[in-house]
């Protein structure tokens, strides 16, 4: 099948051109880290430099196809839901599907949490609970395990939201687990992000210092069956209130497990919704997302042409540097000198 | 005080001199991260362009100055630590400075955590604990905040390590919250990477999932006062019982809250140590390290150039690509030829 008609039966919502999509996506970021981590073990055979610049040449006739053809009348709303592990993140996940569902939303999914068993990481019992929307038509569920450094996460989401825009979804969302970096990089690429939290172990605390509420628009305390959790919720309230923004992001406490608290979670996500689009903020973060999108593309294709053009100018500089004959700044002057 | 001066200080073990030179590296990460979103946020006046310059004309000094001076006999022993939150890194992190305290080595600290006690991300109690080693001259303990997208880590780390390693430090313990990139980072940084895990939880599995077992090169059992631990043991074991590589990691068992398994965990690093020697690997990783790092600046700087010089293309192309007038790629290779 060449690429336009790939793109055409994705537009036309057919789950496996779809998944054969992402994976293209997918595969690209795994070509470009494993040829650089190829380029780098010494002595190494492996690495083709030729497979990864196919693979990205059939991407980019997919990308260019879905970026330049008709506009869809919305953009999909694109909802990330972040948070630490065990918080109960795809229990949410799928409580979100639902209620997207019963309004008869297309609902998409990224799982980039390499715990989530929307990736296969999880105990069986939460796999067999995903089957649940496996039949359902106006469901798709991708995951994608972009463990590779240096922006993955950030060059390889936007394209996989593009193929889910073009097959149609209303809502997107995207799950990663929200430690450290992950978390900043989603909130970059969200409408809206949601931080889910559950009660106790100072989680509310633990969540201000990673700089987590920083990127909140809604905070889910969920597990609200559990104790402490008025003191987490009480927690919360202090840390928000002291926010100087002109959205204040509201606390929503729900037991997903039970689907207890979907439509004030809903609702939540409605009213932030709302606020995006009247303030202009929805097209200030829309814009930011391209912006990143086009950035992290042209960082990972100068980071390919070091590791595969110029991998030998690299392991020189790099014995220099190790030698005491250079530095690492000179090192690297000297590298970006050979892109001319 | 000029630069030359500083790193005179820092070599002769001066710890107000090593803390500022690693606060020139974090500063410039925040520099370069706040230089990139100053120009991203529409209408910011924010992000004054010869700011980030500046800051890192003081760091290329000094890091020219640290990196071709007079080279150690031997290069410090970079451990890493990581593991999932509440498995207990910092207590031991604790508990291998004192290990390797009593044996007369300096030992160089580096928290990428941003729940560590170390980064003021953890309870009175933890911080309290540490400092037991604030009086000891032969400690030196960092933080770094470093949460910024795009290779923050891999750029600031290696930076922040040359400088403990001029200061004489024999041992450099970094350690990272374990879920996601950041192990992956660090096993590229560390001539060791100790992963930690608790009894229970299928944690085990979780960490196999996660590709964490990829990693390690010593594996660690802490809280082993814990029901459950043989369970983990064994199924660490059935894993690690799979690998076809010349090292397999040693699984050791820990109550580091009370220095339980001290001993062992030290002759468990030792082995690993002799290994890496002998077979070549140690110096193998070393190179990775500089290549990394001459990597990762080339791009960062790249990327500073984007953001400062290049932001008015970038901005342009965004607005094209939203308006279905480009693609992602056709933009990016627009903006990469902005550099020429």
């Amino acid at each position: 099948m060449d690429v336009r008609e790939l793109v055409g039966q994705a537009r036309q919502g057919r789950p496996r051109a779809v998944a054969r999509l992402i994976s293209l996506v997918e595969n690209a970021v795994e070509h470009a880290e494993n040829a650089a981590n190829a380029a780098q073990a010494a002595g190494s055979a492996g690495g083709d430099p030729a497979a990864p610049a196919a693979a990205s040449r059939t991407l980019r006739e997919a990308m260019a196809e879905l970026a330049t053809g008709a506009a869809r009348p919305h953009p999909a709303r694109v909802i990330g839901l972040t948070g630490s592990p065990g918080v109960g993140k795809s229990t949410s996940t799928g409580m979100l599907i639902r209620a997207f569902r019963r309004r008869g939303s297309t609902v998409g999914v990224l799982a980039v949490d390499p715990s989530s068993p929307f990736t296969g990481g999880a105990l069986l019992g939460d796999r067999v609970r995903m089957q649940d929307h496996a039949t359902d038509p106006g469901v798709f569920i991708r995951s994608m395990s972009s463990r590779g450094h240096l922006g993955g996460l950030a060059w390889a989401t936007p394209q996989a939201l593009r193929v889910l825009e073009a097959a149609g979804c209303d809502v997107i969302l995207v799950e990663t687990v929200g430690v450290g970096q992950a978390e900043v990089e989603i909130a970059r690429l969200a409408d809206t992000t949601v931080v889910i939290l559950a009660p106790g172990m100072g989680d509310g605390v633990q969540a201000a210092k990673a700089g987590i509420l920083e990127v909140a628009d809604v905070l889910v305390v969920n597990k609200a069956d559990r104790d402490g959790v008025q003191t987490t919720v009480r927690e919360l309230r202090n840390m928000t209130g002291l926010v100087e923004t002109p959205w204040r992001p509201p606390i929503v406490t729900t037991v997903a497990s039970k689907g207890e608290g979907a439509d004030d979670l809903l609702a939540a996500l409605d009213k932030h919704q709302a606020y995006l689009e009247e303030s202009g903020e929805a097209r200030r973060r829309r814009l930011a997302r391209a912006r990143d999108e086009i950035e992290a593309i042209a960082l990972a294709q100068l980071r390919s042409r070091f590791a595969v053009l110029h991998g030998d100018r690299l392991d020189a500089l790099a014995e220099r540097l190790l030698a005491a004959e250079t530095d690492p700044y000179a090192a690297a002057d000297d590298l970006i000198a050979a892109l001319r």
